[in-house]
C-alpha cells in the first residue's frame, strides 16, 4: 500500500508546538516581509504565510514595494529591519523585478534574521557542518516529512532532480548529513533515467509539470514532489501522480505534501530567530 | 592510449604566469602560515609551500606554535595577522591538536585572507554561485587539470568518493557548476561499485591506500586520485595505479598529479588576495 504523506497534518503537528514556544517569549516574534506589487503568485503566498503567523502567535508585517522601487530603496529598508531590535525575522518574497539583483538583496539581510535561510553566511555554515541562523525551508521540510514518516536515509541510494540554491543544492547536503547517497541531476544531465530507475528515494524539484513518470522509477521507490505549477486552471506537481502513485511506497500530494511544510519550516525559523533574539542572543 | 595527467607540468605554467601577476604588485604578498610543532606531516607540505612561495616571488612567513598552545593564544595570532594590512593571506597547517576547535580557528580568519578557501563564508559564496574570496585548494586543481586536459564535463556521470568539506563538498559544487551530473559517495553508501563502474568521471579523496581497483571502473573513465598515504615508505594514493591506469583513458598518478596543483592554487589564492588587498580592496 502506497502512503501519501500528509503534509497538512504534519505542518498542524509543527504549528501546535510552535505556539506553545511563542506562549513562552517576552513578547511576539515578528516576520517583516517585503514584496513587490507586481508578483502575483508571491500574494497568494505571503497570504498563506500571514495565515499561518496568526495561527501560532507571529506577528507579520509587509511591505508592499510599488514595481518600479529602486534597489537602494529596497536596501534601505532592509538596513532599517535589520536594526529594528523588534524585527525578529525578516523575508524577501521572490521574484523580486527583474532591475533588482536578487542576490544581493536577499545577502543584505542580517543573517541573524534571515527567515528563509538563504543567506550566503548560513548557507556557507550548513555547508561546511556547523549551525547557521537559518536553514532553507523547502529542504528543512523535507527532511522533517521523511523523519515523520520513519525513514532511514542511511546509504539510500538518493537522487534529486533540480540544482536550485534554494531546494537542490540544500537538500543534498541534509541528505549527505544523514549518510545518504546522494546524486544531483538536472537539465544538462545525460540519460536522466538511469538515475531515477535505479534510485531509492526522489526529490524532484524542476517546475516542469509531470516530469517523473512511472516508467522512470524502480517499484516501491519514495517520491518528494517539490514542484508547483498550473496546468488548466489546476495545481499540479513535478510528478505525473496518477501513474507514479501505486509504484510508490511512499508519494507527497501536490497540494498537500511539501507546500504546508515550506510554510511551517518558515515559521519554524522565525520562532527559532525570535528565541535568540529573545533568549540567548549568543551564538 | 591511457594520459597520466602530469600535475608539475601543470603547475610550472601557473607559477610562471604568477611569477608574472607578482612581478606588478608595489610589494611582494605576503603569505602567514601557523602550525604547531607536533604536526610533522605538515611541516613537509609547509616546506613544499615555502618553495612554492620561493620560486614566485611571494614572503611566506611562518609561526611555529608549540603543541600545548591554547586555542586562544592562536586566535590572539589570528586577530593579529587580520588586522595587519601586510599580511595578505593566512593558513592555518592541519591538523591542530585534538584540544582545539579547528573550525573555530579557521573561521575566526578574516574572509579576506583565507588562503585556503575554508572559511566558511567563502565556502556559502561559492555555495550559492557568488564570487567568493578565496576556493579550496585541492578541487580548484582538479577542475585546473580537468580544463589543462580539454575535458567537457557537461552532462558527464562524476562520482565523488568522500564527502569532506576540504575535497567531496567543494568538487561536487564545482562540478555542478560545470554542468555535470554529480554524485557523491562515502562510508556509508552501499553497493559502491554499482556508483562507480557507471561513471565517466571519478574522483577518490578518501584516504584509503588503493582503494578503487580496476574491476571497479568502466572503460576509458577519467580518474582523479586525490589520496596520499605512506605505504611501506612508499607514497601512493587512493587508486590502484597498476591496475587501473591501462583501463583508464586519463589517470592522475600519486605523487605527482593533484598534490602539485593544490599547492599551485594555494599560490594562486595567496596572489589574488593580494592583488585585492594592493590593488583593488573593493569587491
Amino acid at each position: 500500500m502506497t502512503v501519501i504523506a500528509d503534509g497538512k497534518e504534519i505542518a498542524e503537528k509543527i504549528y501546535k508546538n510552535l505556539k506553545e514556544r511563542v506562549e513562552k517569549l517576552k513578547r511576539k516574534p515578528v516576520l517583516s516581509v517585503v514584496i513587490t506589487e507586481d508578483n502575483e503568485a508571491g500574494k497568494i503566498y505571503v497570504r498563506n504565510k500571514e495565515h499561518a503567523c496568526e495561527k501560532i502567535g507571529i506577528i507579520s508585517q509587509t511591505t508592499h514595494f510599488p514595481a518600479n522601487i529602486s534597489e537602494s530603496e529596497i536596501l534601505s529598508k532592509i538596513e532599517e529591519l535589520n536594526a529594528d531590535v523588534n524585527t525578529d525575522a525578516i523575508l524577501i518574497q521572490l521574484p523580486l523585478p527583474s532591475h533588482i539583483d536578487s542576490k544581493k538583496i536577499l545577502n543584505s539581510i542580517s543573517a541573524r534574521k534571515d527567515a528563509d535561510g538563504f543567506h550566503y553566511s548560513n548557507a556557507g555554515k550548513m555547508f561546511t557542518g556547523q549551525i547557521p541562523y537559518s536553514v532553507a525551508c523547502t529542504p528543512k521540510g523535507i527532511i522533517k516529512l521523511l523523519d515523520e514518516y520513519q525513514i532511514n536515509l542511511k546509504g539510500l541510494n538518493t537522487v534529486i532532480l533540480g540544482r536550485s540554491d534554494i531546494v537542490g543544492k540544500p537538500v543534498a547536503q541534509l541528505l549527505l548529513q544523514r549518510d545518504a547517497t546522494v546524486t544531483i541531476c538536472h537539465s544538462k544531465t545525460k540519460n536522466i533515467d538511469f538515475y531515477t530507475k535505479n534510485a531509492d528515494l526522489i526529490v524532484v524539484a524542476i517546475g516542469k509539470p509531470k516530469f517523473l513518470k512511472a516508467d522512470m522509477i524502480k517499484d516501491n521507490a519514495i517520491i518528494i514532489d517539490v514542484g508547483i505549477s498550473k496546468v488548466n486552471g489546476k495545481i499540479c506537481g513535478d510528478v505525473d501522480f496518477e501513474n507514479v502513485y501505486s509504484k510508490a511506497s511512499l508519494i507527497t500530494p501536490v497540494p498537500g505534501g511539501i507546500g504546508p511544510l515550506t510554510v511551517a519550516m518558515l515559521m519554524q525559523n522565525t520562532v527559532e530567530l525570535a528565541e535568540h533574539n529573545l533568549i540567548t542572543d549568543d551564538w
